[in-house]
């Protein structure tokens, strides 16, 4: 491992997020909020770790795979560790203040604060803002701004881009980090001006913006969407929530006005067709078993199928209150989750259609046992070892989410507590069922409970490996 | 497909059938019983049918890989139709009938039956001999008579034969059908001496050994083995139990003296590893949580793991009442499962070693970009096209886990109850939890929902992919 570059890295981003932290202490002291002190503190702390981290020498600047994947699971890692300082100063027990922490960076949304609306002025804004710098990844932020690692930012690169499409805009020059960001901010102000013409307050409207373009889900009020009580306010996130979910080198293509390229997009319409279904089976089901009007049920189903499936993870309205089969459709869309390439969690559209497909070729084969296809996805083939790279990652996908249900039981919650709260980290969506659902929070948990739902989102985020692959002590030799 | 070969095979199942109602029918006329007439319309049926299946003229012998799926898929089915009708006779629903039946054949254990002990005898008896010959699968049976059917045989074991390890035993010959039947039968033999030496009556014995090999579970008591209420009962059932869940070709090799080979199975040390911690956690979470002695808690762990993990299903205690840890490791070990090669269903042990392994190597790949090496396992390599093979199996078992659970909560059932009976079923356990746990049964379920579990048990017996080919249009041309 070439250490010294992981700890140059792991510095830059203690200094990304000492910068970060600015506005929240500026919002403190502006509302002379009891927060100022503890935003104070935080910055000092990380830019003293930043100024200490930044005078390693460099001896080598070759970075391999291995050394990006490290460099990015730690600097998650520190991030959740020192962005909890804020919480923790404000007077949160350390556990909660990283599980906070985390559930923002990795745009989970699953919180343990009761009531976000009691929360500091400041404190609220940095909750909101752990989700948007999260979501695009504080590495490609990294890229962006460190050209002195050269070539190997690659490296880098592949442990953080989510999703197992080699898509040829992956970002490998700081040059397309920097158009992702633009579409990323352009979206965000784009639906800040939404809400606030739709009549929802700026302070709401910004924060709500940065938790929904990284599909994060967490809320200044402690009704969460709901609160608005307004149709407009809650189409517009839909749509928001949508878009994000989408592969952004899709909307890459529709912003350089290849609209017609975009569309041709196989996940999209796999990603549209999915949504569309779980609408259409969910309006039925709410029609049939629980009452109430065609609009109504259409509008709470497409609202609650689209923040699930983004792994957003807003409410608008209790669903953990709506019928059994709904609630399943629910879970099988947070399980499925967003496109590659997306701010969305989840296994990835992508990664089920090739699942999907490997079934099918799997089953042709039987059939005539002398023919052999390769896949195809987005009309090129996909190469063999990414098809069981996608095995695996399901395969791991489901014992993490296991085990983490497991360890979750013993608290003694039920099975339906147990195995969405491990659902709903590992697929960074946010609020589960039952003693979790919409209307609950995370704070009742045991501190274990905590600690490995954290490790969970961490997990999802980073899409397993390269978390997993800390545990090899080959990785920490020189 | 060679429909005329498929047709005969398929015939000759019903007469084999028919042949298997007789003792049945022997039953119930000495016992004067309701059920003798059922029986004996029941096999007029089958024997008519078999007569006019075997005057279908073959006109070429060879058996593609395909005709072998289908004709075992179709056998299957055939079975469970036909093998329903004692039950319809005897007044249940077709529905539940089938339901019955299936879940006798593929030797899941689930029963629509509130009380087996008020069933008639000759009805009692059959139920249990549906597991005992599915155990081992009827179509082995097939191949031990139907040397005329020549080379192309082996193709319809490909189709039978459970697990993906490539055995060189994997019966080949009706000559090794023939041992493995004979290993089957002495550890029936074996156990029903040794229950009636420990007090059981002889006719309980007999079925209970009936239901034991085969990994069923289905009871004539309804109470399950909690009846006898006898710890040298419960423990002989557990040893059988483990025994039945040892791939049978090192119960071969055991049985022609290669111990020391037989003990070396790679398998078998998972299998025990996994049973014997599974046994030690659920120990501990009695002892803290439940309350209760060391031994008793003991005791009843090592019957629950060893009857949920070799997929039986018998009850000694109800452990839907256990702490909620303790009843996520029993749902983990039912989704394992036995070893290849057994009676036992679930996922195999094998094949989640197999995704271990490949989890290992995907992390290794990682560390070391350029080596590149196979999986073994028995200290062979395994082909990648079984890698493959195994990781797709293992996505169809969760997606078909999750659609039979979303259709089973239609029915407004909790999540716990939904999920555990799609588990239950496609791993051919039997039991779950809540609404269907160990003292319930499946009866107030709808018939929607019953029809989804009947063809979830065929699919888990079945290994999915022959139920899944006859799906393809191509099949079923000429």
């Amino acid at each position: 491992m070439n250490r010294a570059v992981v700890a140059r890295v792991v510095g830059l981003i203690l200094g990304i997020e000492a910068i970060c932290m600015l506005p929240s202490f500026f919002i403190a002291l502006v509302t002379r909020g009891p927060d100022a002190q503890a935003f104070g503190i935080s910055i000092a702390v990380c830019a003293v770790l930043w100024l200490l981290l930044s005078r390693v020498t460099i001896e080598s600047k070759r970075i391999q795979t291995r050394d990006g994947f490290v460099a990015v699971a730690l600097c998650w890692i520190v991030l959740g560790l020192t962005g909890a300082l804020p919480y923790t100063l404000c007077g949160f027990s350390y556990v909660d203040s990283v599980f906070e922490t985390v559930s923002g960076f990795t745009t989970t949304g699953a919180t343990i604060v009761a009531a976000p609306s009691a929360l500091p002025r400041g404190l609220q804004f940095w909750r909101a803002l752990t989700q948007w710098m999260g979501g695009m990844g504080v590495l490609v932020m990294v890229l962006a701004l460190l050209p002195s690692l050269g070539e190997g930012s690659v490296n880098l690169m592949k442990a953080e881009s989510p999703g197992p499409i080699s898509s040829k805009l992956r970002p490998k020059t700081s040059e397309t980090a920097k158009s992702l960001y633009f579409i990323y901010i352009a979206l965000t102000v784009a639906e800040t001006v939404s809400l606030r013409v739709a009549g929802m307050p700026l302070f709401d409207s910004l924060t709500t913006s940065f938790t929904t373009i990284s599909t994060g889900g967490f809320s200044v009020r402690d009704a969460s969407i709901a609160y608005y009580q307004s149709e407009a306010i809650n189409w517009i996130i839909v749509l928001f929530m949508f878009v994000s979910g989408v592969n952004f080198s899709v909307l890459f293509q529709a912003q350089r006005r290849q609209l017609k390229d975009a569309l041709r997009s196989e996940e999209l319409r796999w990603y549209t067709l999915v949504t569309l279904g779980a609408v259409a089976l969910i309006t039925v089901d709410l029609l049939c078993k629980a009452g109430g009007g065609v609009y109504e049920s259409f509008s709470s189903a497409s609202f609650q199928v689209v923040t699930l499936m983004t792994t957003t993870g807003y409410a608008t309205v209790d669903f953990d209150l709506w019928p059994y089969f709904s609630k399943l459709v629910l879970i099988l869309v947070m399980f499925i989750g967003g496109c590659a390439g997306s701010t969305a969690g989840g296994v990835k559209v992508s990664r089920v259609v090739i699942l999907f497909k490997g079934l099918k070729r799997e089953l042709r084969r039987i059939l005539h046992t002398r023919e052999v296809r390769a896949l195809t996805l987005e009309r090129e083939r996909v190469q063999e070892g990414t098809v069981s790279s996608v095995s695996v990652f399901f395969f791991a996908y489901i014992v993490i989410m296991l085990l983490c249900t497991a360890i979750v039981s013993l608290d003694e919650v039920d099975f339906t507590t147990a195995f969405t709260a491990a659902l709903t980290t590992i697929s960074n969506v946010g609020p589960g069922f039952a003693l979790i659902g919409p209307t609950c929070n995370f704070g009742f948990l045991s501190a274990l409970s905590k600690v490995s739902l954290t490790v969970t989102m961490l997990l999802g985020r980073l899409e397993i490996m390269p978390l997993l692959v800390l545990l090899f002590p080959s990785v920490w030799k020189k």
